[in-house]
């Protein structure tokens, strides 16, 4: 059968269900284990967060099947579906899990919690689990490229409209689902994706991911249980790509299965060094390079100014932010916690940091710029501008195309942040074993066992106070 | 406080608080009563459909909290939530339920299983369920006329899309939550509306009804909980309006609100008397016309010619059905079931009368004209023109611009082939009078008995067969 003649849930099904993990080179294979973990420790960040507190209030009181464990000190189990949903808010809620610039979004927050909790509730193997984490990021990045940028620009938040898919395909690789079943349940999937970026800033956005995960799982489910739905759910008329943006782009999607693209070695999908939106990285960069080439005090500088193109401005809505939260989307607010501490950490959206930054974020302007738009739209890679004006009237400029990498020394900094774990713990580096050696795990037992350990760790230190 | 200063969720949630039972005019009360008793109708009329007995598969062997009927023949409660869902998805299952030409889609078989599922759990009054039925069909009509009829122009199946946001006033009022947390919940409900109409005609398109209803308590839950949103989810940008439609039309709705309309005086909330897609029933009407008047033979036509506007085909994708849920969004087959036995009803969907059917399809023509559009797009009132040729050359013409409304005698014959329980039973009066007392009623036990003794009867029909 020719790749032409199949419709696109078709071409996606097939080509989810063909991954296999001694088939991908080994770059993927330890790339993907790299990304898995990062999620991880946003979840393990994440737990805390008001989202997720919220989240468990709602779910309180109330009985379902104990077959999937919430990634919370308390290590209670809920059912599946519900577990995605409380830890893919975690992943999500510091702004802090990769991002992809081919999707347009952030595919592991979302495919991350439905593996891990319905490999678990399914006692699937690591290699299973590991193997369906890769077969929902990649299409979370091939439907990026056939629907993106129109999709965010329309205004929808691809994190979870695209993100879904990836979800679903996930729960269908582990659950085992046939090609039609799992071509239902992209059908499905096509009538439950949803999220708006008005939500950015709110509680909501994180919702967005938990949402997306949960629902991954109940499409698969649909469909292992003879719901049908139509097999043109991209390309037909009042299907995804007609809704959401200008059309499905067919092309962009089967070159890049013919060609061999992986999402995990193509350059597109960034670890985040700072829990911020990604469309600030490039001013939070020149921020620090200014104030560490140049060694400026923070109390001297008389004011700032940010131009970026207008889809990284639409992107960070917010100049005074009313709350932490919506820091992490204000260019003055990264700016001036660049500028004050030359990084960005999570303690940046403390109360306490937050009301200590508010007052200078006036001096900051931001003007949009159509000529520092790159052709990637609104993948974060677009140029900006920074200017410092001390009170001295010393002037310092800066420009970066695009942010820089993080190294491997500063994932491990990440970790430790995340868990609140001491660097150079067992309890991290049994973490980092269990991930990395999960092609070998009969279940997800022991990586289960390493997170609970990192919580009793974080309620050790706590106790130590 | 002014109308204008406010954001459009606050307007429509101080609206929708502001309904009380008391103040709406006795022919609101009647006719929403009519309207409740009919969507209760479509449930028992739908409880055995493929769609529930799949969702039905999918919610087994799980434990849930205990609190609301699935209307169901075993009446098994669940959690609010999922019970709405199912009796959300046998609500349209039959595509019987209301239409709303306002809203462009069928608001009442998204709000009663909410309100019904939700009332049970919490113990509301009757009163309190109908109010919060009445501020959720009317929070439909409302958001229909701000964005339709683009939403379901751009591929949205309106039913869920503006769905959910009547089913969440409804779960709104009955939690109790305030005008913030009313605001917050509608402000979740955008980052969760979805459903596609490429989805019609698969078992989809009635899942999109179920999961509003469901989505609509979980929206107004997390609100109770805390979560907070975009108080701009319909105007701002990357909002509702900007997403889904072309922009949100802030005059409609204000002037709808000011001029104190109500979806159900307006005559623009129809009980559908054939179970099919709305937008067929001027061919079948037209067909039924020229059946009657000309005691034309079904085996002696010739050929028939069917001419509609784009918008009516688009609604009716399916020429030649693969199964007897595509007829119901097939013209061919709505025209020859209806020229067969001048009537539709639930049975023409069989699989005998399918097959009976089937072969005749081909000599069905359907033709679009531009001049058959009427001003109000999409709403099933554009003009439908039928041409039966006979074997014997004998031609008829019918011309149906508007489908006329069903009489109270056709609606008692409705309620008893969708209850399955003879026209003069005494569970059928009792069902009857359960609803047209709701407003006495200290719960819903009584309505929720009377729809077990419909079942009852249906079971013991079953027996005696």
């Amino acid at each position: 059968m020719s790749i032409q003649t199949l419709s696109m849930s078709e071409v996606l099904a097939m080509y989810a269900l063909s991954i296999r993990l001694d088939r991908v080179s080994s770059l993927v294979s330890k790339n993907a284990k790299k990304h898995f973990l990062d999620t991880i420790a946003c979840i393990l960040g994440g737990f805390s967060s008001e989202s997720t507190r919220a989240v468990s209030n709602y779910m309180s009181n109330r009985q379902y099947t104990s077959e999937s464990s919430v990634l919370m000190p308390s290590m209670i189990k809920t059912d599946a579906e519900f577990a995605a949903f409380i830890n893919g808010v975690s992943a999500h809620a510091l702004d802090y899990d990769d991002v992809s610039t081919a999707m347009i979004g952030h595919p592991s927050a979302v495919v991350v919690p439905t593996a891990l909790a319905l490999g678990e509730a399914l006692g699937s193997s690591g290699e299973e689990v590991l193997t369906a984490y890769i077969a929902g990021v990649e299409v979370c990045a091939l439907l990026g490229l056939s629907l993106n940028p129109r999709d965010a620009v329309n205004g929808w938040h691809s994190t979870s409209t695209i993100g879904i898919f990836g979800a679903s395909v996930a729960a269908a690789r582990l659950i085992g689902l046939s090609l039609n079943q799992t071509v239902d349940a992209l059908g499905i999937a096509g009538s439950e994706a949803s999220g708006l970026r008005a939500n950015t800033g709110t509680m909501v956005k994180s919702i967005h991911v938990g949402r997306a995960a949960q629902k991954g799982i109940f499409c698969a489910k649909l469909a292992e249980c003879n719901i049908h739905a139509s097999k043109l759910i991209f390309e037909a008329p009042f299907g995804i790509g007609c809704a959401m943006s200008n059309g499905f782009c067919e092309k962009a999607l089967i070159d890049a299965i013919e060609t061999g693209r992986s999402e995990f070695t193509s350059g597109t999908l960034v670890s985040k060094q700072w829990p911020v939106c990604y469309a600030a990285y490039n001013a939070v960069e020149a921020a620090i390079t200014i104030s560490e080439k140049n060694s400026i005090k923070w109390e001297c500088i008389d004011h700032v100014l940010c131009r970026v193109s207008q889809s990284t401005r639409d992107m960070l809505p917010y100049d005074i932010p009313s709350e932490p939260l919506q820091g992490k989307f204000s260019l003055p607010y990264c700016i001036a916690a660049a500028l004050r501490w030359q990084n960005i950490s999570i303690e940046d959206f403390s109360d306490d940091r937050f009301s200590s930054l508010i007052g200078f974020l006036p001096r900051i302007k931001v003007e949009t710029d159509k000529s520092l738009m790159n052709s990637a739209y609104l993948d974060g890679r677009d140029t900006t501008e920074l200017l410092i004006v001390m009170k001295n009237r010393d002037k310092y400029f800066e420009r970066v195309d695009s942010p820089r990498l993080s190294s491997n020394l500063l994932e491990r900094n990440k970790i430790a942040s995340c868990t609140g774990v001491d660097f150079s713990s067992q309890s991290l580096f049994s973490l980092e074993n269990a991930v990395y050696n999960i092609e070998n795990a009969l279940s997800l037992s022991e990586l289960l066992n390493s997170i609970m350990a990192c919580f009793e760790n974080i309620h050790y230190q706590e106790a130590n106070l």
